[in-house]
């Protein structure tokens, strides 16, 4: 499976522009910090682990051009301001830093690419063992050993492209489908910027895994008709008691989920769990720009991208882009270090304990 | 306060075209039988009180052309099949159908006519009714006593252009914003037709009701952070143990509702409460074309209106147009003849019981 980020050369990355999907793939070619900053807040990169990856990068890319220790800070900022919720992108940023000072000025551009390809390396090998501890969770779904086809719901995009490669929501969905197991997705559009209609349908289309997009009003009454029988989805950010922040939207399946009695899990790579962060109540919220509800992106009849108004000139909008899902309604939390409780027992179990790691560079 | 449904002379209806607005207010003249059948399929006209004061013309105008029971007959089942799920259409149709096979055919057109016009009346008072009734429970609210102002969710429309006049779920907060009391309003956009971006935003503009458009997945968040008061909406069918058909994805906010213990009203004309429906279970819930969320209707950057494809042409999508919200979830049902629990019980304090009315010509 290909990656979504590639290094190209010794001097630049390239990454699929995702404003242009599901109507267009365009590749674009990133080669400084300041690239790297812009595709990150403006959407042309999203998901948690892949936003990690670019930022990387884009200090690498300004350790290139000053190494000093002064700039790296100001790099090390500037990266991490692209876009607050999402830990991965500091947890990213701070592995760089610390590698590259930790050596001498002369050696750190040097230093700082390969521990980006690291990160990338890490990614894939990650999620690859997301998508096979999720696996077990599906196989194990009663519903499983009927034969009948596993419908599974899924919110956002937590797939390939929200990571280098893979996915983290979506591996264990690939994991199975290459078992040959019969598995159908629910799609939720995922407004406003619709990265399941757009990115998630995309994917499993490519893959050839079966599957429907909905309204995100729709999950609710789907469970009540059993038509779900579990619902996986990504993370932003985990805090130290197991909240879960995700994408806008995320509480609400979680808890027709749990009205339901239907499994709720969330993959999580451990690089996105935050011992520092003790609460969801501590997870800043980002607030994105109130055109993104007052407009719809989409491809017009012409088959041109376009974009279209849907709220009336003098109403307001508000747009928040995460929520908190608590950790009463996560049944589970995947991570590449197995399947554990949302809980802080269970973030103890994989080795997060006292607010630090015993292995890896997390901050 | 002007009608959305008007007469015009005694032989045809006048009534805005709601699939143009926000962007363009268009009336339109509807004179017989198959264009009200229509307009209602194609939702021209919607909402369940709306769509029964519509359908009963319909079957007027049919009863101009041919009185004989059996063309009344046919009519009534045609017109009935234009939509599923809300029970005012079939129940104002039946109460024409009533009233004419009551007298002899040379009296029917005439007598149909006036008791559609019947229909818009008690409509009318029905829900100013319903605007008082509500709004002691909005007054009543502890936060109201504090003067800051009053945040009111809502789903969908069951505003003033959902019924003849007033509305049923906005209707108490037209009722309050009237008496001066500081309410904001938090409008879910409401996917796949955005009913609440372009009819309820609409509609508060032009009364100047503050408000707010969100995308439907912001309200548990926006309800976990305390920003939201109660939430009210309106109903298409009301079973006899309280469970609420509603537009899809009410279902979700119910649930967020009563797990941040924020009260969940359901405005409730008694036309919409339906005896001979045991549960929710038992409510056809009507599957709408997946063009509705393959596709996103707006103004153009040109001005015009248009349509614009938001999901990738390989990928299937399904489109539930109503969920039922269990009656444990909704806080009160509030009907022009008082506020009530969604409960057999509180459907019998209000005399509904044992399948029929007390009063009224329900089905």
């Amino acid at each position: 499976m290909s990656r979504t980020l590639r290094v190209d050369g010794d001097s630049a990355i390239v990454t699929l522009d995702q404003t242009r999907l599901p109507f267009e793939e365009r590749w674009v070619r990133l080669t400084d910090a300041r690239q790297c900053h812009d595709a990150i807040r403006v959407m042309t990169v999203r998901g948690a682990p892949l936003i990690g990856a670019v930022g990387a990068f884009g200090l690498a890319f300004s350790a290139r051009e000053d190494a000093s220790a002064d700039s790296i800070e100001r790099a090390f900022n500037g990266l991490a301001a692209a876009r607050p919720t999402a830990v991965n992108l500091v947890w990213a940023l701070a592995r760089v830093r610390a590698a590259v000072l930790a050596v001498a000025p002369v050696e750190r551009a040097a230093v700082a690419w390969a521990e980006c390809c690291r990160i990338c390396d890490e990614d894939e090998a990650c999620n690859a063992a997301i998508g096979a501890e999720g696996a077990r969770l599906i196989r194990a779904l009663p519903v499983a050993s009927t034969g009948r086809p596993l419908s599974i719901l899924t919110h956002c995009n937590a797939g390939r492209i929200a990571t280098v490669a893979h996915g983290t929501a979506l591996a264990p969905i690939y994991h199975v489908h290459r078992e040959g197991v019969p598995i159908h997705v629910w799609v939720d559009e995922t407004r406003p910027r619709n990265q399941g209609a757009s990115l998630t349908a995309w994917e499993l289309a490519r893959s050839g895994v079966p599957h429907t997009v909905i309204a995100d009003n729709a999950g609710g009454f789907l469970m009540m008709q059993g038509e779900v029988d579990a619902v996986i989805t990504g993370c932003d950010r985990v805090a130290a008691n197991g909240d879960v922040a995700n994408k806008i939207g995320t509480y609400l399946k979680a808890l027709a989920a749990h009205d339901n009695g239907i499994p709720f899990w969330v993959a999580c790579p451990v690089s996105t769990i935050d011992p520092h962060t003790p609460s969801g109540a501590a997870i800043p919220i980002e607030e994105r720009s109130a055109e993104e509800v007052s407009h719809v992106v989409g491809q017009l009849e012409s088959g041109e991208l376009g974009r279209m108004r849907v709220v009336p000139e003098g109403s307001v909008c508000a747009n928040p882009a995460f929520d908190i899902t608590p950790a009463r309604l996560v049944s589970a939390l995947v991570t590449e270090r197995g399947v554990i409780p949302a809980s802080a027992a269970g973030l103890r179990a994989i080795g997060l304990d006292d607010g630090t790691w015993r292995e890896g560079g997390h901050v």
